[in-house]
């Protein structure tokens, strides 16, 4: 049993909750047994640390106290279990996409990872300043869903004009111009860009977007919280694709 | 200028951060301009704290150091004026009706009080378990539009038979038995029973509703945010209601 928060695997493990060092290792942490679970399913955990002895046995898995899995975790009350997972690799676009243009809050962007997957959204763009997939708030969030779509981070100057080319339609908020949501009829390839929580969509990113969308509502509440927004747009793309 | 934390304004004012004396006072604390703006819109600021004068000569402010604004604020970087208001009193039941069922996490309520309004929702009624309405994480989740829905406490068990001999259909979620969302057609009298992050709405309070529905999604994802599947149903009762 590990005991010593000055062991050296402890010191390497803590650094992964950095965004710094997880970019350096490709290398990420989950809490909890249901995120294990979904994880060993996706063929992604390098080692377990936990309080207990653990069933599986095809992962390198080490006892530790816990203190460790406190010092560890990034919730109040840490979970009996932590694992240590290795990042997917990009993918090529494929699917509909959903467009994040600076995103800031971890738990918005863990909402809208869940959501993409249950309405049939195969891959995720975020813009270089979007908050870190694997930050170990956004994965909470998740619920395990991050290991079903595609997560790319790149400059959406240079990828918007690239799915164009592939024939999507893009399609960016817009009070004022949009088409109301109700009427749209989606194509297989779309793609839908959401913006800062506060500031919205860069009018550098809209620009490169093909159509305007806009979700009805009431004129009291001038927005709504961007993982909301996000999902209605997506779930009125699957209502198309999914019976 | 209040300077000492140990001020018995400053003293009173902190204690808001805790449920227990916002429910003794009928009193809680917003954080900055937009909310304070919201706030005396609705004519329910009683003092305002302050780094620099205020405008605003019909409430009485105090000037403040950015000591005591860091020590009454809930966030990382503490705004520049924080305002003590009066909850509002409870009303009537009217119009559309949000149910919360154990909902525990601060920004999944403030979000949904942010949706209901945008919907066209009037009134929501949290169980006693619920999280406080008055939590300041969950008002700083609503972007103050809790001023514009009429905000009820009540054990449910007692409050659902009313509103059944009100006439009210009331929806909860269920995988299993619910009605395709996209087939409902919302009458207004609607409510809509969300519950609680991890084990959803209690057995009991389901067995009170009239009718189930489904939110359509991928096999791959067990369940949305519970503040996201709220909007979503919210948004197709808002579709007959809203232009």
């Amino acid at each position: 049993m590990i005991t010593s928060l000055q062991n050296e695997r402890v010191k390497n493990w803590v650094k992964l909750k950095e965004k710094k060092y997880r970019d350096e290792t490709g290398q990420y942490l989950i809490e909890g047994d249901h995120l294990l679970k979904e994880a060993l399913k996706a063929n992604v955990v390098l080692e377990i640390l936990s309080l207990e002895p653990v069933e599986d046995k095809t992962v390198p898995s080490f006892l530790v106290t816990k203190e460790i899995l406190k010092y560890l975790s990034c919730q109040v009350t840490p979970p009996s279990v932590i694992a240590v997972c290795k990042k997917k690799k990009e993918q090529e676009i494929t699917g509909a996409v959903l467009i994040l243009d600076g995103l800031q809050d971890p738990g918005n962007l863990g909402t809208l990872i869940r959501s993409a997957v249950a309405f049939n959204i195969e891959t995720i763009i975020a813009s270089l300043d979007t908050v870190d997939y694997y930050n170990p708030k956004v994965i909470r969030s998740t619920e395990g869903m991050h290991f079903y779509v595609n997560l790319i981070r790149s400059d959406l100057e240079a990828t918007l004009p690239k799915l164009q080319e592939k024939g999507y339609t893009i399609y960016t908020t817009n009070v004022q111009t949009g088409k109301h949501l109700k009427e749209i009829v989606f194509p297989k390839n779309s793609a839908f860009i959401i913006g800062n929580e506060g500031s919205g969509v860069r009018p550098d990113t809209a620009e490169l977007a093909t159509q305007t969308i806009y979700i009805p509502m009431s004129k009291t509440c001038e927005s709504l919280n961007a993982s909301v927004s996000g999902s209605i747009i997506m779930y009125e793309y699957g209502r198309e694709w999914l019976s």
